[in-house]
């Protein structure tokens, strides 16, 4: 079974599903999985640590399926060579999010790789088409990680008009199961990009306790803001904030920002220092507002299948219960 | 045509489309367009003018087709006389939001009269439940006018399964064309109520220019907030606040409330003002994010006609395009 969209027929794919690039808990393990049931693995290349994705891409050299690279596009900008590592790879597309691509769309075209862009509005999206993208994701608010605050609902449909059909539209933010996807192929979405539900897997490297978090929380308990990348030292350019679990950490100091700024060399070694010992009551669970819909832990095999499965019988339900029989046209 | 839910069955309605009780504006010209086309108009009550609902009621009480009564609930509790003279109107339903409704569910439904719950979180759904509803409406944020703060995405297949089939959910909340129509069906909603969509209609009670204002706005450009609510003396109870177009006024005080407080006698005369001579650069235009969707002031049924008629294309087009033929049993 498969469902047949624009964007699987251009990267060559058999489900409308890409895994989130998530910085380094997407590695090679989780991209080979994704990309083994048909959908797409996205490396998360992140902030762009060399070392480490040239470790993974080494794994990936050998996959015998499609594969893409991501990256944070004004980290990556810094140190420009590790695009050529990741090219090196041969991936199918490079992904670029929360920056400008012009610079790196000639080069990722030029190597024969499909140039994937992550935009949050209209103007994001402009800039991303004239970069040369194949591909838009239209990323929500609802999304977990760092995105900004229009939702998927708004920006989705947005994008699709501004696409007007020249490359294939992907929704990201708020998605994790077959209901998910199925709505966004009425938006006009060519398929769905997938963070949490993939951070909830087995191949997801993240901590067990971080999993067990997510599956455990509930639809609302995740908050966007900059508590945790104030108290890790990395604040990314606006318009972008980051989107967690509630923990205590969260709780002690939303709307208290700038006394955090004011003390946030004790913060931040506090930080580090719970981070280390996996202490998810300060270090941030990176999760979206799909939480809610997130009750396990299975293969990434097992999650591709499962929302397939599901956005096809909705799809092939609806249309014989929903349209009044009597007066719909026969089946074609 | 038409599209047939357990929602369209339960209210005795062709397609499933709920006019959002807006205050005022959704009078009972407008209440009998949207039902005349098939969907249910429901009457603005809203805070519960007496005088305004026995007039727009007694309009309705000739009316043909069926009909819905809405109100605040926290505002009409205060008054609650004014429930009796709209369940003498026969209304098919009443529509509460925003407040407890479990006082009023008895007297409703021995009136004859369905009981739809507006909710914004599965704990006021659950109560909204308790209290008899037939119908839950669930809000997300993207609404124009009084909300809470979680997406349409995140809060409908959350509802969706609480109610477990019990009752039809209805989506709200960022929908403005068929494509939201066949997306919330999708999530498992039964229909949709809208409020900017219809706002934007030839018979909602509002100044031209305001609809005016709701067509040049692009997706993005609205605002949720208290600023509003603080410049009119009417402070809401937790967790509501308002979603507005961005106008000098919001852009003037957002992020400093506590300031207009401490100035708001003098702003609130200001505001008041600016409001009886129509000056939308101060007073709100409230709407929602749909505002991205909408560029024209067409009659309500042709509103109806629309959204129906490219839902169902979608909806039709959707399963021979997408599901791979080859693969897909035989249609039914």
């Amino acid at each position: 079974m498969s469902i047949d969209t624009p964007l699987t027929a251009l990267l060559g794919i058999r489900q409308p599903i890409l895994l989130a690039p998530m910085d380094v808990v997407a590695g090679a393990r989780l991209v080979t999985a994704v990309s083994a049931a048909g959908g797409l693995g996205i490396l998360g290349g992140g902030y762009g640590d060399r070392p480490w994705l040239e470790q993974e891409t080494a794994k990936l050299r050998k996959s015998t399926t499609p594969f893409g690279i991501g990256f944070i596009t004004w980290s990556m900008a810094k140190q420009p060579e590790v695009l050529d590592v990741a090219l090196a790879a041969q991936p199918r597309a490079i992904m670029l999010s929360f920056g400008d691509p012009k610079p790196f769309g000639p080069r990722i075209k030029q190597a024969g790789a499909r140039l994937i862009c992550q935009v949050q509005d209209e103007e994001m999206a402009q800039d991303a088409l004239d970069a040369g993208a194949d591909v838009l994701v239209a990323q929500g608010t609802e999304a977990g990680g760092h995105g900004a605050s229009r939702t998927t609902l708004d920006v989705v449909p947005a994008i699709v008009d501004l696409a007007a059909g020249r490359v294939p539209v992907v929704a990201a933010g708020g998605i994790a199961d077959g209901r998910g996807l199925a709505a966004m192929l009425m938006l006009g979405a060519s398929g769905v990009l997938l963070g949490t539900r993939f951070y909830a897997s087995q191949e997801a490297e993240i901590a067990d306790e971080a999993k067990r978090r997510v599956c455990a929380a509930k639809s609302g308990e995740t908050v966007r803001g900059i508590v945790f990348d104030l108290s890790r030292n990395n604040v990314w350019p606006a318009p972008f904030n980051g989107r967690c679990l509630v923990n205590d950490h969260v709780q002690r100091w939303t709307g208290r920002e700038v006394e955090l700024l004011q003390n946030v060399k004790k913060v931040a070694a506090d930080y580090a220092e719970a981070k280390a010992r996996g202490d998810f009551d300060v270090a941030a669970v990176i999760a979206g507002e799909a939480v809610g819909l997130i009750h396990d832990v299975p293969p990434a095999a097992e999650i591709v299948d499962r929302i397939t499965l599901e956005a096809e019988q909705i799809l092939r339900g609806r249309r014989n219960s929903v349209l009044n029989p009597a007066q719909a046209p026969a089946p074609a």
